[in-house]
C-alpha cells in the first residue's frame, strides 16, 4: 500500500504540522539541559534525541527528495539520528544516543527551526497528495516520539532516588465504577483500516490494513480497565510467587528479575506508593494499574479466572465507539479513575491495552513502498498488540484499529489490561454492548 | 479439556507402550556412554537424558499415582529428570544436564527397565480410559524425546570436528520436481482436534482444541518444500547481506551471529556440505533445505516474492491428506527428495514446516488439568508454529492438526519452508486442490 | 599509620583548598551542561559528578565530624555521591551515574560554593595537624578527580562522530630525541615515602609507606618514553597478530576486542590519525605512544627485546630527579615532544608509565584508619603500578614514591611506556646515570 | 634459559615416564566412560581429555621432532588436544571439551599405549640432554594433569546431587596442634632454582629461574594453616559480611555471587558439611580449610589481624625443609590433620598456600625457548602465587622453589591458607625457626 493521501487543505496540514512540531518543545519545557540527555536503558532515547529524530525524520524523509537545493545544517546528522531505517543507512547504536552531548539543545532546536522553516516554505506552494500524505506520516510519527518522550523520562527519572517531579500532581477522589460485563455475539467480523467508505482525510498505518475478515465466537468484554486495588489482591494472594499462573517464559522473566510488583511500585511494610511524573506518591487504588507488561497482564487474567481479549475482538467492540478518554492533550500524564456510565469506559486513552494477540501481519497486508516500509512491517515478530492508547498519546493519534506492539518483557508504556472472557455459542446474547 | 480417552484395547496399549520404549533404547545402540552425556547448549538435553526423563515422566504421572506402594528406585530421580513441570517441584538446571554422568547409562536402563516392568503389570489388570488416556500420552511424549534425541544429537556431534556418524548415509539421485502452485478458496473453514467425528482411538494434544472456526482469505500453498538450490541462489543473491528482506529481529539476529548459510552447512572455495548424520558430507540440491530459523525462512519467502502459510491455511490444506513422507520409521535421519505426483507433496515428515502464525492459545482453549496441564499451554508466547513433522518425527505422532513450535531464531529441528501466496479472491479458483 | 600532618600555615593551606577547588570548575568551563552528565562505561564519571564528588569528599571526611551542627544542603547527597567507601554507607550504583541529571549543574555549583564557604570558615580557626592532614588528603583527591575529569571527558566525546573539540589544539613540530640508556648498578635501595628526612610539608599516600629497602640487581632504563613512531613500527611488523609477543590474557583481550591499535587511533589506507581533546587531528610520531593498556606495553616491549621497568628501579632512578615534564597546568592536555638533553626525560608528566609491578602492599603497610582508608589498600589486587603522571596530573601531585594503579586492559588514561632491560651484574657500571 | 639437563640414566627415565604414565589411567580407574567427559566450567577439563592432552604433549614435543616418521594416530588429534600453545597452531575451543565424546576412553587409551610404545623405543636408544630434558618436563607436566584431573573432577561431581563418591573416605580424629609462631630474621636471601649447587638430577621450571636475590624484612610465619576451625569462627563472626575486612575486587566477587562459605561447604540450621572426594560428609574442624580463593584467604588474615606471606618469605622458610605432607601418593585426596611437632608443619602437601605475591617474572627471567616457553611464562599477569603443594600433588613434583599460581577468584584447587606477620626489625630474634 502506499499511506492514504490525506485531503487536508494545504494550510490545514502546515498550521497542523506546525502546532504538532510546537507542542514537542513544549513538552519538554519543564526539562533542565542535563535532563535533555538522559538514557537508562537501550529501549529508551533521551528528550534531545526525539527532538533530533522527529526532525531527521521530516529532512530525510520530505526536506531532502521534494525540496531541490536542500541544505541541511549538518549532514553528519543523518547518520547519528536516523533510528533503524536500513534503507537510508547505518545508524548510531542505539544504546549510546545519551552519548551525544553534541549537537547540544540550542543546536538541535536551531534545526528544528531550520526544517519548520523549510517545511512551511514547501507547504505554501503546490503540495501533491503523496507529499500531503508523507506529511501526515511525519506528524503522526511525532506524535509516537512526544508519547515516547514521556515514557522514556518517566522511567529515566525514576532511576533517580530525588524521584524528579516532572509536574506537580492532582489528586482524584473517588472510586472506580464496579466492574461488569459487556457480551459480543461474534460472527463474521471485519476489522483494519482502510476501506473504501473511510474519509478521505483519514489516516492510518499500513500494518492495520487491509481491512478483512475474521471469525470470531461470543466473547464479553470487561467494562473498564483492571485498577491499582485489583491488581493489589493478586499480588497479596500471592500472585508473583505461583507457577501455575504464569506463562513459562513470564516465570523465567518474574524469577531471574526477582519481580515482586508492577514497574515503580513501592510496596513494603503497609506502604504502599508508586512513582509518576509528578514525583513519588501513594498509591491511588482506584486508578487503572498500569506499567504492567504482557507477563504480568496474562497472569492477572488467570488469576481472575478470565483471559486477555484478541485485538479482534477489541477492535470489533471498539469500532463503533468514540475516541473519549484520557490523553496527553489533557497534561495529566497519568491514567485517570474510570467514569462512570454505561457501555465500555476508557478503551481509548488511560492505558493502553495489553492483546492476547501477536502483532503479525494482517491476511495480503504490504508494506509502504521505500524506507518508510521499514516503519511498521518489519517488527512483526515476538512483539504482542496493544490497543487503545493511553494518557500519553495524543486523542487524534487513535483509532479503533490502531495498532500498537511491544515486547512482551517490557513494562515502561502506560500499559494496563482489559479482561476478557469468552461465551458460550448459544448464550451469545449481546446484552450490554451497544 | 481432560485428554481423549483412549480405546486402544488394554493389550494393544500394553504392546505400543513397550514397543516405542524400546524403540528409545534402539535410537541410542551406535551411541558410546561417551555420546550419551553430550549436551552443547541449554536447549539440548543428553541421550541419557531423555532416556530417564521419559522414563520419569511415566513414574511421575502413571505408577506413583496409580500403583499403590509403588517404590521408586531412586527418590531423587524425581528432581534431577522434572524438565520443567512446576507442579511436581524443582527443577534441576536445564543448561548442567550434561553434568549427570551419574546415573550412568547401564542405571538408567535399570531403571527403565524396573518402570517398564511396573507399567505392564499395571496394564495387565483392568484400565480406566483415564489411565489409557494418561499412557497414551506418556507414548505420545517419548516419541516426541525420541525426535529430540536425534536432532539434540546431530547438533552436539556437529561440535566435533572429527563430524562422528551416526549411521551411514544412503545416496539419493535425481532433482526435486517444479515447484507448482496448489490454490485455495477460503472462507469459513474448521480446524483444529477434538470434534465429535473424532474417531474414539484417535489422540491429540489439549493445544488443538477446541476445534473451531476460521474465516480464510483465498490462497495458494507450494506444491512442496523448498531445496537446498533454491536457497542456495537466495544466498547466492546476497539474501544474508540485504536488511530490507529481513525481520528486524532476524537482522538483529544475523548480524550478531554472523551468520550466511543454514547450520550444518559449509560453503567457501566452491565447496558446499553440510553436516549430517551420516557425517559431512556434500550437499544436495534436490534436497528440501533444513535447520533454518524463522527468520531465514521468512527472509527467504520474501526473496522469493511470497510468504510463509498461516497455520489455519496449512492445516486446511493438510485437512484431507494422508500422512506419507519421510518419518523416523523409515531410519534415514534425513530429508528425501520430493517425489514426483500430483498434489502437495511432503506435507507431512521430511522437515517441519514454518508457519507465519504465533503459538498461540484457539479460541476458548484450556489445558488439561493438574501438572500435564503444563505440557503444552504455558509456551503460548514467544514461539512460532510449525507444522507436518519432519524425518526425525514418528508418523503415527502426526496428523494434520498437530501443532509443534520454536523459537524463532532456533534452527537446531529439521526446519524448513514451503511458501505461500495470497490470491485475489475473485481468482480463487482452487485448481489442483484436492 | 595516619597522613602526615602538614604543616602549611593555615592561610596557605585555605587558599591552596580553595584555588584548587576553583581549578576544578575552570575545567569545566569549556563543556556544556549536556556535556556535564557525560559517561559511556562504569569505569568513567560525568563531569558533573566528580564536582559532587569532591565536595561530598570534603563535607563527610572534614565537614560533618569537624564542623557542630554542620547543615547539608541535602542529606540525600551522601548516598548519591559516595564512590566507594563502604565505611560511610552505600553506594549509588557507578554505572549509572550519568541518570542523575538531578542535582543538575546550577545545583551542584551551589552546594560546591556551600562547602567552600564552610571549609574557608574552619580553616579561619585554630587548625589542628590532623586537620590539616585530611584537607591536605581533600585537595589531593580532587586533583586525582581533576586528572580523570579529562582523562573520562576525553573518552566520552570520543564516541561521538562529532569529535567535540575541548580546547584548540597548538602543533608541536619537531622530532623525538635518539634513545639512549641510562643504566644503574643496583643493590640494596631503600623506595617509598615517609622517612624522617621527609619534609614536614611533604603530602604522601598511605600507599607509599612505609619507606623500605629492596635488592635490585643492575639495569638500565630508556632515556625517553617510547614514540607513536615506534610504537607504529611494531604494529606494521604484526605485532598485533604475533601471539609469541603477548601474555596469555593480553591475547585473550586483543582477540575479543579484535584490537589492532591504540585507543583513539584510526589508522588505514595510508591515513594515520588519533581523537585528542583537540579533537580528531593527525598523528604525530614524535610525540610518546599513550592510551596503551599494560598488555599493549608488555607486548611493545616484548616486540623490542627488552622489558617494563619495575616500580622499584624506576622509583630508584627518579628519586633524584627534579618533577619537570608536561603537566596539566600547561593546559594543554596532550603529551608533548620529549625534550633533548642528558639524564632521563619526561620521568615526571606526559605520559604514565606502566611498571612491570602489580599493586601490592609495601612490607610493613598499614592503611589509614578510618574510611579513609579504603582510599588505596583495598584495591591491591589485579591491578600493576603506573609511576610518574601525565599531561593531565598536577605537578604538586607528584613525587618520585607516587603509585598510580589501573587494570591491566585499562586504557583510557594518558598511559605509555618506557623500556628497561637488565644488565649483566658484571657489567653494571653506571654510565649516564646520575 | 633451556630446561635443566636431567641427568636420569637412560632406563630410569624410561620407567618412570613409564610409571607415570600409568599412574593417569591408575587415576581414572574408579570413573565410568560417562564421568570422562565432564566439564562443569571453562577453567576444568573432562578426565578424558587431561589422559589425552598429556599424550598430545609427548607427541608434539617429543616424538614429532625426535622420531624421523613417526605416524599419529590421528593427526586431527594435533589440534582437539592443543591446551594453549599458539606455537604449535589453533585451539578446539576449551569450554568445549566436554563435546569431544570422541575420540572416545578406549581410543584414548589406545593413543596414550602407541605413544608410550614410541617413547620407551625412542628412549631405548642413545638419549641426548636435551631430549632427557624434555622427556623430563613432559613427566612433571602429566603429573600437573594429574593433580587437576583430580581437582576438576571434584569441582564436576560437586554439581550432582547424587554427590559420588570417588574413594570411601578414611575418617581421621584428633585436633590440630596449637598454632605458634616461626620467627625469621630476614635479611639479603637468595631464592629461585639453578643455582651451580643444584643438583644434576633435579629439574625445575623456567619460572623458577633465575636464582636470585630479595631483600627481606623480618616476619613470623604461623606454625601450620589454618584449620576448618578457625575458618568457622571467621564466618561465625560475619566475616562474609564485613567489607572492611576485604580487598575491593574480593567483596565485589562475594557480592555478585553471594558467597558466604568456601567452595563445597553446606552450613545450615546447625548442619556443617562439605562434599568431598569421598562424597559429602561432616566438616572435620580440626582440617586444614581449603578451596578458599584469594579474596577469602586475605580477607580471613585481615581478621586475624595478620597477613599473607609472600612468596620470597615462604621459600626462604621452606629451603631448608624437607619435602614432607599429605600428597597423592597416600592416595587420600584430602587434607590431612596438621600432625603435631616443631617447626613449621605441612608447609608441603595437603593445601596449598596462597601468597600475597602476584606471579610475576623473577629479575632477568628467560621463558625457555620454543613452544614449550609458552608453559609458564605468559601467565605471568592477573594471577597470585600459591607454594608447597596440596594432597592431590606428586610428593617428587614439589620443591620449595616450585611456584603455582591462580587468578584469585578461583576456589576449585585444594588451596588454604598459612598466616604471617611482620616483625619488628629490632625484635627478630628467630626463636623457633630452624
Amino acid at each position: 500500500m502506499s499511506y492514504p493521501q490525506a485531503r487536508l487543505r494545504e494550510d490545514d496540514l502546515a498550521s497542523t504540522l506546525l502546532a504538532n512540531r510546537a507542542f514537542s518543545e513544549t513538552l519538554c519545557a519543564p526539562l533542565t539541559p542535563e535532563d535533555m540527555g538522559l538514557q537508562a536503558c537501550p529501549e529508551v532515547s533521551p528528550p534531545r534525541w526525539h527532538l533530533a529524530h522527529t526532525t531527521w525524520f521530516f529532512e530525510t524523509f520530505i526536506l531532502k527528495p521534494h525540496v531541490p537545493g536542500y541544505r541541511p545544517i549538518d549532514p553528519r546528522f543523518e547518520y547519528l539520528f536516523n533510528s533503524y531505517y536500513n534503507g537510508v543507512g547505518e545508524q548510531y547504536p542505539r544504546p549510546q544516543r545519551h552519548l551525544l552531548s553534541r549537537p547540544d539543545t540550542a543546536t538541535v532546536l536551531a534545526w528544528r527551526q531550520h526544517v519548520d522553516e523549510a517545511l512551511a516554505d514547501l507547504l505554501s506552494r503546490s503540495v501533491t497528495p503523496e507529499l500531503a500524505a508523507l506529511v501526515r506520516l511525519g506528524i503522526e510519527h511525532e506524535q509516537q516520539h512526544q508519547e515516547l518522550l514521556l515514557t522514556d523520562l518517566k522511567f529515566n527519572f525514576s532511576h533517580n532516588p530525588l524521584y524528579p517531579q516532572y509536574q506537580p500532581h492532582e489528586d482524584q477522589a473517588g472510586s472506580a465504577p464496579a466492574l461488569s460485563w459487556l457480551e459480543y455475539a461474534g460472527g463474521l467480523v471485519t476489522i483494519g483500516a482502510g476501506d473504501a467508505s473511510s474519509s478521505p482525510e483519514s489516516f492510518y498505518f499500513d500494518n492495520e490494513t487491509p481491512r478483512h475478515r475474521q471469525w470470531l465466537e461470543p466473547f464479553a468484554l470487561a467494562s473498564r480497565p483492571a485498577t491499582c486495588g485489583e491488581y493489589l489482591a493478586f499480588i497479596e494472594d500471592g500472585g508473583y510467587q505461583r507457577p501455575e499462573l504464569w506463562l513459562s517464559d513470564g516465570w523465567a522473566w518474574r524469577s531471574q528479575q526477582q519481580v515482586a510488583m508492577p514497574l515503580y511500585w513501592f510496596l513494603n511494610d503497609g506502604l504502599a506508593e508508586h512513582y509518576t511524573l509528578a514525583g513519588r506518591r501513594p498509591l491511588n487504588l482506584a486508578e487503572p494499574v498500569t506499567h504492567l507488561n504482557y507477563y504480568e497482564a496474562d497472569a492477572f487474567a488467570r488469576w481472575c479466572g478470565k483471559r486477555l481479549p484478541t485485538e479482534v475482538e477489541w477492535e470489533h467492540a471498539a469500532a463503533a465507539r468514540p475516541v473519549t478518554g484520557g490523553f496527553v492533550e489533557n497534561r495529566r500524564y497519568h491514567p485517570a479513575i474510570a467514569p462512570p456510565g454505561e457501555g465500555p469506559r476508557q478503551l481509548f486513552g488511560d492505558v493502553w491495552e495489553w492483546t492476547a494477540s501477536a502483532y503479525l501481519p494482517y491476511p495480503g497486508f504490504q508494506p509502504a513502498p521505500g524506507a518508510v516500509g521499514e516503519y511498521n512491517g518489519k517488527f512483526m515478530c515476538n512483539q504482542m498488540v496493544l490497543r487503545g492508547g493511553s494518557c500519553a498519546s495524543s486523542r487524534d493519534h487513535l483509532r479503533a484499529s490502531y495498532r500498537n506492539f511491544f515486547y512482551p518483557h517490557l513494562r515502561w508504556q502506560f500499559s494496563g489490561v482489559r479482561l476478557a472472557q469468552s461465551m458460550e455459542a448459544c448464550d451469545a446474547t449481546p446484552a450490554t454492548a451497544p
